[in-house]
C-alpha cells in the first residue's frame, strides 16, 4: 500500500466548441427503453464540439503550473490513468511529483462526445483493431499479435485484451475542430505546460503556437505531426521517442520526421531536447510509453526536465 | 477553500464486452492527420461493447461496500462530478463521506466508446437538443427555453449551456449491451451499491437483479423502467423524485410509473422507500437532482440511508 494520495480538489469541466441550431426537420419517435416511446423535435439548440477537462490539485504542490495530458489518437483521457497491467498511470503519478494534473478528453473522443447529427463532420468514424494496433504501436512484428512481441519489449503484452477495451473510434477529419477545443481547453486552465502523446502531439504543438501566453514546454511522446512555429523566446519542447524504431518503413519514415522536427527545432526554441530511449539506456519502449514498464522512471525525468529553469 | 481530500488511491478499468473478428473485407488508406496517409487492414480484432470504470478510494473509509455511481442516457459518468455551475458533485461529496467510489460509463458511451463497425448495433445513435432536455428535464414549461424556468427551480439554470456541453449521443438499441457491461463491472467490482440515475435507474435495477450476491441496495434517482424481481430478502430500492412531477402528459406518466413501481416493491424487497422531495421540505428539484441546488444535502441523506441497518 502506497502513501496516502492528499488533494486539494478534484473537477472537471466542458470547454470550447460552438451552438448549432437544427431547423426544419420533421418529428420523430423512437422507443427509449422498452417501456418507453417518445415523439420528440429534433430541431433545436446542440452543443458541440466540445472538449472534456478533468483536473486534480495536490495539497502540497511543488508547482503551480499544472500539466495537461493530452491522449493520442483512437484514445481517451483514460490513457494516462491504471495501466493495462493495473500499475498507477501518469495521472497519480505526476499527482504525487507534485504537480497539478488536467487531463483532456479531446472533441471528438470519450466525455466530449461526438457529433451524431447527420452532415456536420465530413466521413465516417474508424475503429482501430489489435492487430493494427500491434503494428503502429510497435509490440512487435507483423504478424507476432498477439503473443510474440519484440524482444525485450516493455508493453504489457499480457494485457493487451485490456488495453484493446480503451480504443474508441475516431474520424480522421476533425484535427482543427480538436485543436480548436484543445486551445479553449488551455485558455481555461491558464498558465500550464502539455504532455502529449501521438495524435495528441500534433494537437497539443499546434495548441502551443496558439497559446504562448500559457504553454511555456510542450513535452511529445512520438507526435505524429509538427508545427515548427513555437515562440523561440518563451518555449520550448522535449520529443521523447521508444525504441523499434525502423521496425517497418512506416515506422521509419515516422522516425525521420520526428529527428527532423527536432532538429529543425534547434534553432528555434529556447531549449529542446530530443530523448531516444534506447540511447539513454532504457531500451524496449513502444510507442505507449505511458504504459510500458519504466514509464515511472520517465515520468520522473519528464518532471524534473519541467521543473528545471 | 475546503480541507483537503485524502485518498487511499485511484484508478480505472475497462469491463466486459466481448471480441469480434471482422474478416474478408478490402484494405483501406486513409488520411491520419495532414501530414500522414495510412493503408491499413481492418480485418482483425475489436473490443466492443465493454464499460468503463473510474475509482477512488478515501483513505480513512467509513465502510468498505462503495457506491457505483450509474450515469443517465445521453450522459456519462461526469454527471457526478462539478455541478454546471460550478459546485462538487456528488463523486467528491461521497468521497468526503467515506464512501468508496466507482464511477461508470456505460457500454456506448464516454470513455467506454461506441462501436464504429457497420452492422453490429441497429440504428443510428441520436443527440438531445437543449430544448428537450429543458422539457425532459423539468427546468421548465415547453417553450421557456433558455431562460424562464419553473418558479422554485434549483436547476442552475444560468449555466444551461455549460450542462448541455456534457451531453454525448445515444443508441435506443443497446440496453442488454449496457446491462451486460454494468453486470461485469459489478462482478469486477465486488460488493457494492448502486446509485443511478434516469436510463441508468434501470439498467441498475436490471443489473442488481442479477447480482443479489453484490447489490445490497439501489437508490434510483427517477428510473425511466423498472425490474420488480429484486431478491426481497437481501435487497432494497430507494426511489427518489424531483417535483414539478405533473408538469405534462409525458412527466405524469413516469410519475405514475415510478410511483406504481414503488408501490409493488413495498412488500417484495426487505426494505424499500420512495422520496417525493417535494414532500420533504425540498421542492423544487429537476430530473437532475444531482445538480440541482440542495443537492449536497440529498447526497448527505442518501449515505445515511445507505448506512442505515
Amino acid at each position: 500500500m502506497s502513501s496516502p494520495l492528499t488533494l486539494a480538489a478534484i473537477g472537471s469541466f466542458h470547454i470550447g466548441g460552438r451552438e448549432i441550431v437544427l431547423a426544419g426537420q420533421p418529428e420523430r419517435t423512437t422507443a427509449f427503453t422498452p417501456n418507453t416511446t417518445v415523439t420528440y423535435d429534433p430541431n433545436g439548440h446542440y452543443a458541440i464540439e466540445q472538449a472534456y477537462v478533468q483536473w486534480f490539485r495536490p495539497a502540497a504542490p511543488v508547482t503551480d503550473r499544472p500539466v495537461l495530458l493530452v491522449h493520442g489518437g483512437g484514445l481517451t483521457g483514460a490513457s494516462w490513468e491504471t495501466t493495462p497491467d493495473g500499475r498507477p498511470g501518469w495521472l497519480e503519478r505526476f499527482l504525487r511529483l507534485g504537480f497539478p494534473v488536467f487531463v483532456i478528453d479531446n472533441a471528438e473522443r470519450g466525455r466530449a462526445g461526438f457529433c451524431a447529427l447527420p452532415g456536420i463532420w465530413d466521413g465516417d468514424p474508424i475503429a482501430r483493431n489489435a492487430e493494427w494496433a500491434w503494428e503502429l504501436f510497435r509490440f512487435g512484428p507483423k504478424g507476432g499479435y498477439p503473443d510474440r512481441p519484440f524482444p525485450g519489449q516493455r508493453f504489457p503484452i499480457a494485457h493487451l485484451a485490456d488495453f484493446t477495451r480503451g480504443f474508441v473510434p475516431r474520424w480522421v477529419t476533425t484535427n482543427d475542430i480538436q485543436v480548436a477545443a484543445l486551445i479553449a481547453a488551455i485558455r481555461r486552465i491558464g498558465p500550464c505546460d502539455l504532455i502529449c502523446h501521438s495524435h495528441g502531439g500534433e494537437l497539443a504543438l499546434c495548441a502551443a503556437s496558439a497559446c504562448p501566453d500559457q504553454v511555456r514546454a510542450v513535452v511529445a511522446l512520438e507526435p505524429s505531426g509538427y508545427t515548427a512555429s513555437l515562440d523561440p523566446a518563451r518555449q520550448r519542447v522535449l520529443l521523447v521517442l521508444g525504441d523499434f524504431l525502423d521496425c517497418d518503413p512506416y515506422a521509419a519514415a515516422r522516425t525521420q520526421a520526428m529527428r527532423a522536427f527536432a532538429a529543425a527545432l534547434t534553432d528555434r526554441t529556447v531549449a529542446n531536447d530530443l530523448w531516444e530511449m534506447a540511447d539513454r539506456g532504457a531500451p524496449g519502449h513502444s510507442h505507449m510509453l505511458m504504459m510500458d514498464h519504466g514509464a515511472e522512471a520517465l515520468a520522473d525525468a519528464i518532471a524534473a526536465w519541467l521543473r528545471a529553469p
